[in-house]
């Protein structure tokens, strides 16, 4: 943990969802992950690059955040809307990442949608939690996370995590996850 | 923050909620504040008696909790869940607390009910945000913080915070809130 900063007194505030759409009403941020950033990410790269050509590079993944100061003590909240698609017969996902802050976990509530959380360790460790409406994963701290979207309509969380945390992609778009998910004849494959 | 603590390693684990009934499914742990612990609390300390003997104790409120360690970088969540009515004119309303980690924040994303968090800082700066579904209020760090029910049915939140918060429930059973909160002739009055 980073304690070498302040951590501010700052002003309550609140902020409006629709917890059945799976909204985010006023978001102060909106980061849009569009399919020509996962190159590398997919096993089937040609097919990838046939959807960013025949889309226009449609938007794969969006953030909706808050203005919460990243500090010890803070706690940053989100919404993650992954839509749904696949690349070839992969299902689509988030990049995935550690926290930066290594030891910091994760609480995804799903409001919307079906897939799955895959999760890592750097040690080789994976586990696949099952995410739908009204359930919880709570990814612990070490374990890098990423969201795979095995559904028919975008895959909606509010996720909640210590605000200093941070994000690293860099070590998994070097590792990558030990297992892929696919959907073939209908039905999901983890390999 | 407390640093001197390991972080542990443990499995990822998943929750069943009902976010329409504001529902932990599966709680490990279950705390009930009784009408009873509330002595002290209200103004009206004679009509909290009558109502502790006409309704043999009642639960105010409780509290539905997970196994999360307590500690850095872990987060935990719970499900805040308080009941209707009022303490002659006072409404039902939690305790308080400011975290005994002075310097963490919570996120209430209320599911049901309508109320107020009632917020403040040891220097007496307070703060009221209204409570009702779909609305989240962010509890920033410093900030003590109580619930207060001005509705008709359970005021009903998923709560997460940095597990090692922990709770420090004496200095408000001595310094209160500056504000109490009222129905009267059917109307909020906030004084």
């Amino acid at each position: 943990m980073q304690t070498n900063k302040i951590t501010s007194l700052i002003q309550p505030f609140a902020q409006q969802f629709d917890l059945s759409e799976g909204v985010m009403c006023d978001p102060r941020e909106r980061i849009v992950r569009r399919a020509s950033d996962m190159r590398g990410y997919y096993v089937d790269g040609d097919a990838l690059e046939a959807l960013i050509a025949a889309r226009q590079d449609p938007p794969h993944y969006e953030t909706f955040e808050c203005a919460v100061p990243e500090e010890p003590g803070q706690v940053k909240y989100c919404i993650s809307k992954l839509y749904p698609g696949t690349v070839g017969d992969e299902c689509f996902m988030t990049k995935g990442h550690y926290h930066a802050v290594l030891a910091t976990g994760e609480v995804y509530l799903c409001l919307r949608g079906q897939g799955l959380m895959m999760m890592k360790t750097a040690a080789g460790r994976w586990a696949a939690e099952p995410l739908s409406r009204n359930r919880m994963v709570y990814v612990p701290p070490h374990w890098a996370h990423r969201s795979i979207n095995t559904g028919n309509e975008p895959l909606i969380s509010f996720c909640v995590y210590p605000a200093e945390a941070g994000h690293n992609y860099g070590d998994i778009a070097t590792e990558g996850f030990p297992r892929r998910v696919f959907i073939r004849q209908g039905k999901e494959v983890i390999e």
